[in-house]
């Protein structure tokens, strides 16, 4: 990633549609001949924030986190990157953000330095620190809020550490935030 | 648009937040210095659509109609088509979804032949009919679907006519679909 470092933060939606809980599967689609796993850490807004200007009011506009993994189709982003199209289908499909339980404010004593890995079939894939990340949380907040009100609920997925990589059918995705949340996604139709 | 009649329809989101109704003003972002304005039908869905495979079932799946405005920052969209970044800042400020009151499915005779205008300060820029949609509504909702699960209340715009332009701060916007629907709309703060 270094040798693309964005001057601001690579802003994309996903619908409500894309949501998945821990016992519900990621399906590939039949599109897709290669799906990224991306780990994040999630920031779960806790109030409306439009136009925020200062780190301060940023942070306490955050409700917790949650553990997100922002799944990819590869081969359809580049694609679209190519074309200069959206990334809304490549990002969006149903099952695209399996997402952990609400991680409490205070459960994470400093969100800007907790581990974070994904493996895939027990095999380490990612291993980083939110230290790492391009952008801090105040950061993405101010940028975002200045485009669209951010509101109670909304969750904002950060960026991903090195290591992202394609998963196929029948494969287990695990992923971790420090000792704080673990899960655990199948690939596949159930 | 003949010159590059896309093979599958351009899908992109728009969040909550940049949903208003009449009454709100549109306001330019100081970051876009190119507002345009793209009349369009809307198609709110009525029921949970997934992979829908046949037309009748996605028309059955529509509960009616809205009139919108795709309000676009072309400079930040021609920029990110350049780069190819995500169309979802260019598309999505706070504002950028005018939208009418709910028109009842019954109140459109043919929603595939209805006129649809827009104009600026009373000048028309925008005369077309939805007869000329590059996609009709059953593959706009078969197509989506089939990425993304449809839920009641969500809304599709359709696509808009030639003749997208600039509005500047002052301005007004008015639209209108059929003899059924007519909307109005001031751009800048009120
Ligand atoms: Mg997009
Ligand atoms: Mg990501
Ligand atoms: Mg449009």
């Amino acid at each position: 990633m270094k040798s693309d470092v964005p001057k601001v933060p690579m802003l994309f939606l996903k619908p409500p549609s894309s949501y998945i809980k821990e016992g519900m599967a990621i399906v590939i689609p039949d599109e897709c001949d290669e799906l990224h796993h991306e780990v994040e850490l999630g920031i779960v807004i806790g109030t409306t924030l439009k136009k925020v200007d200062n780190d301060e009011q940023a942070m306490e506009g955050v409700a917790g986190y949650a553990l997100c993994l922002d799944m990819t189709a590869r081969n359809i982003q580049s694609e679209a990157k190519k074309k200069g199209h959206p990334w809304s289908v490549a990002k969006g499909y149903d099952t695209f953000l399996p997402v952990s339980d609400f991680i409490e404010k205070d459960q994470i004593a400093d969100p800007h330095n907790i581990d974070l890995w994904c493996s895939v079939d027990d095999e380490i894939k990612q291993s980083g620190n939110t230290s790492d990340m391009i952008f801090n949380i105040p950061t993405l907040i101010r940028y975002i809020s200045g485009i669209m009100t951010l509101e109670a609920g909304d969750l904002i997925c950060s960026g991903t550490p090195e290591g992202v990589g394609p998963v196929v059918n029948g494969q287990v995705i695990k992923c971790g935030l420090g000792d704080v949340m673990e899960m655990t996604f199948k690939v596949g139709e159930e």
